[in-house]
């Protein structure tokens, strides 16, 4: 029996999955909150919570060792022995331009999520954080990095470059680098998988809608174009950030209140999108109940969301020459039929169509297209965690 | 014969042509330039030269009335008197939310363009000196402000707003306005014409290239959204403007370099676009001469514009809920046959599709469309200054 762990580590927690892969079956998950200010954990074992305390963690490796302890309780614990743990995989956010794939940790991948610093400050400090806490707790024990940047780097310059003077691009490595990579990568082999032909065959726009949401391009299994840009603020609206705007907006703003460039994106990143719209919430569940009560900035909240998914479906499927197969996943995206009726109303043109029988639906990964769509549409449910384990699992059983 | 006089006031230059418009006739035109700092003027009459000087102008007034002077010349003189002078038509670049249509100036009208300053910084002060000096020169004639944001006034809330905290749209404005309003009304209405049916049942796809470039969705004959924002730098890659990038950009160039805001706005809008990828050029012919030639980083700039106007019309489209007819204008989108072609090839999944033999002619208003394409395809040469005299003939000929 192979058991790996997938680690998520934020500044201040540390979430965490442990699969069987020879099921693919989670065994145990869980999060540790607050460290380094105290210290709050919760574990589950089959869907059930059978710990939740608060217990000091000063840093990450205690979060680990607290871990690893939960893992192998003499009571709730799901292996006996922590040589059990045959490989860790970890989140890491920005894997710059260095990486195109998952990779083993050694020296040179920590010394290169390192650099990437710059473009993902809040993030791979922290995804660095859980891995040296692994290294340390658990030495001799493989680890992998699985960057939410990789599957996009198969762009061409046309998509990835950004028409602003080249040396941004060479010095400070601005450019457009997308997110949900991983997601975006399973969703489609994914799709591939129901479609019943290789994903080489096939152009699939994949719609990853949650908190943070993107749209990806995949021709021929490669991801051609995607809505996230040097940063995760660009695209679609979302729950707090404003997606697609003129950039001279920041500028702007800038000059008419001595607010900092950093202080707007700040701003644009924290208090806009679905928040600022409707003036409700940031959450669509939220704004989707307020419409429905008849409130007025909330239906142009949901209105302006659904325009900006379909200019993202009718754009790259015109980047890529047409498409085959549309995507939803991730919260919104799998749970909302209505959402997946709106984006689709209107896109017959196109060759998209649903069939609302099947839309109402929930469950399991489905084709939802109306009989005789030309374009096929699925609602698939995201597993970056999975995806994670699976990587690290072929990296490492060699 | 009526006859108007259409200026477009830059701050220290003034274009003119004056139409006699019972055959709407350019009868001369002209440009003063270097106002206020010398003063340049060059005059033609049916296509010809017939006046270039070096000639002090301080101010506007003084353009105005070099420039009824020529008009109304002994020798190569239009018309015999300056009371022939029907009406003046200026273009105005911002009409803020105040303006959905051309207006005759009074009082009100220019107050609302100075209120509109902070919007079109640059243009509106400039604008403003034109008119001014129209009246002052020619007092009791009609003046009419036609504005490049007017059009776009029938955009729904979900295209116009941003996703932003809504006190910046309620007190600062910040919103898209969208620009060459004239242009897109112009050639969407003439597109209907061609096409032989009313604009108000049709969805029409106007591709504005030139030196500035914008797309605009028009759906039964009003503006449903378009690619610039609240100022012209959003959107298509153009000619030294970046087009639509992550706005975290301008935050992020901001604490590398240390640059302020506002200056990171006028690098992207003075220093980027074609001329900022190729290294070359931002005039879109001296790009396409070198990416022909074998020049790789102008080859990219090319297909960086073609991806980017591929991506509004199918964007555009899935917005509509599809598509009728797509329409080239502006300098490039006149008379450049292979990017016509380029952008037009993959699009045959949504109906568009062009014929070669059509597409390489020139001259007058066409369709190019491939027999039997289900989209119309139209090559439509726009004449903003035509539509402002149509306006000013409208406004004030009751």
């Amino acid at each position: 029996m192979l058991h790996i762990l997938v680690i998520n580590a934020g500044s201040s927690s540390l979430k965490y999955q442990f699969f069987n892969m020879d099921n693919r079956e989670v065994l145990a998950k869980g999060i540790c909150e607050r460290i380094g200010a105290g210290g709050h954990m919760r574990h589950s074992v089959a869907g059930k919570v059978v710990l939740e305390k608060d217990t000091d963690m000063p840093d990450h490796s205690v979060a680990v060792e607290n871990v690893l302890a939960a893992l192998t309780d003499a009571d709730y614990g799901v292996i006996s022995d922590m040589s059990m743990v045959d490989a860790v995989g970890h989140r890491v956010l920005h894997g710059g331009q260095k990486f195109s794939g998952s990779m083993v940790v050694n020296d040179a991948v920590l010394a290169a999520i390192e650099e990437c610093i710059p473009l993902g400050p809040l993030h791979n400090p922290a995804n660095l954080m859980g891995i040296r806490a692994c290294q340390k707790v658990m030495p001799g024990v493989p680890q992998v990095a699985v960057f939410e940047t990789a599957f996009h780097q198969t762009m061409p310059e046309q998509s990835y470059l950004y028409a602003i003077p080249y040396e941004y691009y060479e010095k400070y490595g601005i450019r457009k680098y997308g997110f949900h990579g991983t997601s975006h990568r399973y969703v489609s082999a994914r799709c591939a998988e129901l479609y019943g032909k290789p994903a080489e065959e096939l152009k699939i726009i994949t719609c990853h809608l949650g908190n943070g949401s993107s749209v990806a391009a995949v021709k021929g299994g490669k991801c051609f174009d995607t809505s996230m840009g040097l940063t995760p603020l660009d695209g679609l609206v979302m729950g707090t950030r404003c997606g697609s705007i003129d950039p001279a907006v920041v500028g702007f703003i800038s000059e008419q209140t001595g607010a900092s460039a950093s202080d707007v994106v700040t701003m644009l990143n924290k208090e806009s999108g679905l928040l600022a719209v409707s003036g409700i919430s940031g959450d669509y569940r939220d704004v989707s109940a307020a419409d429905e009560a008849g409130n007025h900035r909330a239906h142009i909240a949901r209105e302006m969301l659904f325009q900006s998914i379909k200019r993202y479906i009718g754009g790259y499927a015109a980047e890529m020459g047409g498409v085959d197969a549309l995507v939803f996943t991730a919260g919104i995206g799998e749970n909302n039929d209505y959402l997946r009726q709106r984006v689709a109303d209107g896109l017959e043109f196109m060759g998209i169509s649903v069939d609302p029988a099947k839309n109402a639906g929930r469950g399991e990964d489905r084709e939802i297209s109306a009989e005789g769509a030309r374009v096929r549409t699925f609602v698939i449910s995201t597993d970056e965690e999975l995806m994670i384990a699976m990587d690290t699992e072929e990296l490492t059983s060699k």
